[in-house]
Order: C-alpha cells, then sequence, then structure tokens
C-alpha cells in the first residue's frame, strides 16, 4: 500500500518548487524506510529544475543530499533498524551484475543506474522523486550508514559533493608527498580542499576570486592562488599533481594543465555544457591527463563517509527552512552560498 | 679538431634540401663517433623543414632515426667499440640531474632536452644536426645500442616511430586482457599494431581509410574499424582500455573518447596544430582520460630496441637514395608511403 506524503516540487522549468503530494511505495522485504532529516541543495538540482540537459521529465522533486532516521525496516533488512540515522545520495538502484556494478562502480552501471531523483523507477514505474520531500524508500544495498557526526545536518552535503571530490582524489592517490590543486571553491571545492588536506596531501586552491584566496586558508588550503595572476600561476610550473576541477561553466583548461607536474591530471567534476578546447602540447608534454569523474559508487561512498566522520570533515552550510527553498535556489545561481544550502526537512511538515 | 662533413639541409621553408658541408665536433672523452648507415624520415622533419612551429632556425638538417656504425670512442666510453651498430634518437643530451631526468625521463628534461637536430648545441655552440649527414658525434650516455636487427634499415624508425608508441603501451600498461586502439595508421601506426600485439594485448586498428582496414590485419591488427561507420564505431562501445591516437590533424576525438572502456585512455602522440574540442561527459562517464606522450627515455628506447629485436618488430618502409629526399618529403605531405621513407645514408658519400 503506498502512503502519499509532501514533496517540493514543480511542473515545468519556468515555475519555482511548491508542495506537492507524491507517493513512496510499500516496504518491500529489502527496502527501509525513513524520515528525511535534512537535504542539501546540489548545483545539479537547479540544472534539473531548470531542463539545462534538455531530459528532466516533470513534475521533478530535486534532492539527492539525504540524510534521516529509519521509521521501518523490511523483512530481510540487516544492517538498518527503526531509529538509525542513515543517507541516500545519488544512486538508488543499478543492475548490480555487469562489470561496472562488480567494481562497486554503480555510477557507470551499463544497464543504467536509477538515481535518487528524476530517472525512470525500475520497482515502482514512473519517475523517482527525491529528498526535499518527507520520507525515502530505499533498497538497503543502497542506503548509506551515517557515522556518528556532531552537525547531521552539514553532513548531507557529502552524499554528493562529498563523494563526487573523494572518489577522484582517491583514485589519483592524493596523499603525503602529492600536491593537490582544487579549482574553484564552491559547494564541491570547499569540501575538496578539507578531504584533501585530510588525505595528508598539500592542497592549493586556485581562483578567480581575492575573497576566496583569503577563505581557502581557513577551509584548510596550505597555499591559494589568484589564476589571473601570471606571476602567481608561474611559481606552480610543474608542482601540481593532481588538479580537482569543480568548474561548471567554460573556462581556460590549458593554463591548469600546463601546470600540471609530470604524469599529473586534471580531473573534470563539474559538467560545463560546452566543449573544452585541449592544446595538444598541453597534454603531450609531461605526460599530462585531462579525466573526469562522476560522483561515486555506493561502497565508496561509505567509505568517505566513515573518512569524514573520522576527521570531523562536514560541509560549510546554511540551515533553511522548506518555504525558502526558492530563494535559495536564487541565490545558488548567483553564487551567493558557502558554501552549500541544506534543507531542514522536517518544517515541511510544520 | 672539427672535421667537414656532407649533409642534406635546407636554408629556408620554401627551398629543397641540398647537400650542404656541416662540421661534427672533435670526439670528447665519453664521446661516440659514428658513420650514418640509415636515417627514417619522420613526419616532425617535415614540420622543422617547413617551419610550421614557427620555431625553426636555419639552416637545418633534419633526421632522428639513425642508425650507424661506431668509427671512434672516447677515452672513457665503455659500452661501444668500433665497429659496433649504434643508434640515435631524438635525444642527444639533457641535464642529467633534475627530476624528470632522475626518472630517466630525459624527454621531460627541466633544463631543456637536447634534441638530435634543430636544438641550441649545449657542447659545441649552434644547432644540432640531424642524421640526414655522413656520421653523427653523440655522448655516450644517449648512444643507443643495436640489437641484432636483420634488417638494420627497416629498425632505424624505431628511433622515433616506435619509442613514441612503445613508451604510452608501455605506461598505460598494454598486454594479455586489454583492448588496444590504434586510431591512424602511418608511420607510427603501424608499428603501434605490431609492438602491441607483441605486447599480448587485443589489437584494434580505427581508420578512415577502407584500403588500410584491409591493411590493418596484415600488420597484426586482430581487428579492423571503419570509423565513419557507425555501426562498425558502436560495436566497440565501452571496449577499448587504451587508444593510441596516431593522427596529428585535427580530428573529433569525442567519439573515440566515448568507446574507451570504464578507466580507458585515449593518448595523443601527434600534435594536431589546432586545439581539440572535448565534451566533458565523454570523459566524466567512465573516468576516461584523454592523455598524450612524448617519445621516450634513454633506457626505455633501448628497452624498447631489444623488445622489437626478441618479437622481430622493425617499420615496413621503402629504402630510398639521399638524391630522392625531396620527392619522398613531397610524397610523405600526401601520405602516400607504406609506412615509412628511409635514406640510404651511404649513398650521399657516393
Amino acid at each position: 500500500m503506498q502512503h502519499e506524503i509532501k514533496a517540493l516540487g514543480t511542473d515545468s522549468a519556468s515555475q519555482p518548487l511548491k508542495v506537492l503530494g507524491i507517493h513512496r511505495r510499500a516496504l518491500r522485504a529489502d527496502d527501509i524506510a525513513m524520515d528525511i532529516l535534512y537535504c542539501g541543495i546540489c548545483h545539479s538540482d537547479l540544472h534539473q529544475i531548470k531542463n539545462d540537459f534538455g531530459a528532466t521529465t516533470y513534475p521533478v522533486v530535486p534532492g539527492h543530499e539525504i540524510v534521516g532516521r529509519v521509521t521501518a525496516v523490511g523483512a530481510e533488512v540487516k544492517q538498518f533498524k527503526v531509529g538509525d540515522y542513515a543517507a541516500v545520495g545519488c544512486i538508488v538502484d543499478s543492475c548490480g551484475e555487469c562489470p561496472a556494478c562488480s567494481r562497486d562502480l554503480q555510477q557507470f552501471c551499463e544497464v543504467g543506474t536509477t538515481l535518487s531523483f528524476g530517472t525512470p523507477d525500475p520497482i515502482s514505474g514512473g519517475m523517482t522523486y527525491g529528498g526535499f520531500s518527507q520520507t525515502y524508500v530505499c533498497r538497503e544495498k543502497y542506503t548509506l550508514k551515517m557515522p556518528n557526526f556532531s552537525d547531521m545536518a552539514a553532513a548531507a552535503p557529502l552524499l554528493c559533493a562529498g563523494i563526487t571530490v573523494y572518489s577522484p582524489l582517491k583514485h589519483w592517490q592524493a596523499g603525503a608527498g602529492k600536491v593537490v590543486g582544487i579549482l574553484g571553491i564552491g559547494g564541491l571545492g570547499h569540501v575538496a580542499i578539507k578531504i584533501a588536506r585530510a588525505m595528508g596531501a598539500h592542497v592549493v586552491v586556485f581562483t578567480t576570486s581575492q575573497q576566496k584566496v583569503d577563505d581557502a586558508k581557513r577551509l584548510g588550503a596550505h597555499e591559494a592562488v589568484l589564476s589571473t595572476n601570471n606571476d602567481q600561476m608561474a611559481a606552480f610550473a610543474g608542482r601540481v599533481d593532481i588538479m580537482i576541477d569543480t568548474v561548471s561553466a567554460k573556462h581556460n583548461i590549458n593554463q591548469f594543465l600546463n601546470i600540471l607536474a609530470i604524469d599529473g591530471t586534471l580531473v573534470l567534476v563539474g559538467i560545463p555544457p560546452e566543449p573544452l578546447e585541449i592544446g595538444a602540447f598541453n597534454v603531450v608534454k609531461g605526460r599530462r591527463s585531462f579525466s573526469g569523474s562522476n560522483i561515486g559508487g555506493i561502497r565508496e561512498t561509505q567509505e568517505m563517509l566513515e573518512f569524514c566522520a573520522e576527521h570531523g570533515i562536514t560541509a560549510d552550510i546554511e540551515l533553511i527552512n522548506a518555504d525558502q527553498i526558492n530563494q535559495a535556489f536564487e541565490r545558488l545561481e548567483k553564487g551567493d552560498v558557502k558554501y552549500r544550502f541544506v534543507v531542514d526537512m522536517k518544517t515541511l511538515s510544520a
């Protein structure tokens, strides 16, 4: 038996979010049901609302940085009990059997990854509805356990922003002796600074904003560079082993490829809509790479949560009520947030 | 005491090569002198003659795939004796002390790599003169030993074309269980097919020429794909682990990034003069990389020569006389060679 709950969604790209009634499926044997406590606001929520990639199905209920408390568990559930903190990130299902799933890279499932909102729902039909809502129902296998964070609201953005930067930092082996560059300080970049620092790397922030140069050290960067200053850039020539590029607008990649060390990698985690132009010399010289990374698998997301809890890492957030969500999206569009909005979802029930 | 020798060079981009008189330095304690037997013709010789990168100093004597026979050795030389076959590739000197040189990556020397032609000569002053000449004098440390190839002329192209493809195949671990794509069949591509095959990889050629599809299997490819055929391309989606991209003109990189496997890499070894446009999704999806590689260090070049001799690998060549060199450059410009010209340098003395 499905039950109706309140959610924040919209019927078209031109309308603000409003309260909608949606259904969550009745609990299955391997499902967990949770009351949602907090849900972060990510730039990709905005892309989906605005149909920036041309593939949004309306109505859409965004939200994929979801922290909640378990209210019911199916008969076969072993890892969760009622009252536990639990989380849902970007991925809520995948085939489980393809080569990608077998390597715990569910984000690259060959059959198709089911995302927490806005993709076809293989279990209930229709589209998945996200975390700007009162409850969520998710298969145990795709539900994350929340370690003991002192601030669960500030931990919510780790479910997308955190794993999106943790995964490439891990994959390209950030750690002691490595210089990690963070390009852009926003929702992703500010968490990347903290994680790279905790991994033991020497962390250098590259930004076009003098104000963010100043903020970078507070966030844990060892150094911060104004990327519009040629002298400051030249001082890092050949020094950066891993550059995490969080910029989602078109930008000059070449100036950052050019300061990579031999065998260095620039990893794109934002998705600029226009193609990026790359000069051949910039990769041929120094055997450099221009690479990409997309969130992370379920096992790695759990590992990231444990890592962040152990090192006391959460996002810098602005906690808002449900009725402030449209205002928050407007401010996000202007880059006016330090550094992540999180919605207190209990205020939707009030 | 320097001695004058004959060489093939030109005083300007608009003039054909002609016989010039150049000097080789007198033998130093760690030098080797050789009579040049064979020298391959590489596309980068043409770029230098034509001043395509705007940095050519005239007169220029190209040639950097040099096989010769030792005629004299300096007092401190240990690894060579008079009468030995020896070879000189792209690199004839470097600082020997920077981090790159310490890792035997002399091609990325931070002080500056001295190339076999057309770069400032730190020992004699002036510019280095290449292998389209009667003799060469090179430091022992940068001279290669030639293993026992049955055809020394056909081995000459290994000094540039061979190492340029061997190095990335080795670095990105081509071998059993890996699918290696070779993009373009020319001087580099045809050798890449042979080396990748000998490394144990499954080799797939991608070409726009039906004629080269047919030739690819003769050269050792397991499969060959007409890259203009969408159905043939689609059959390789997600299957290529390492794509060696030998195309030196502007081309659509995205269609080849798109068929890489998870964690796959496209390695550019040609140098298209215009920037290449890359869509962010094509690297973000599948954690793929667009990378580059530039020749290889001295130790790896020696390793490559041993590998090729052991596996009976040489280039498919057209051996020409010194007086045919301008005609050969004209044909090279039109792509009319299967697959490498090599000049019989003894004909310059005749």
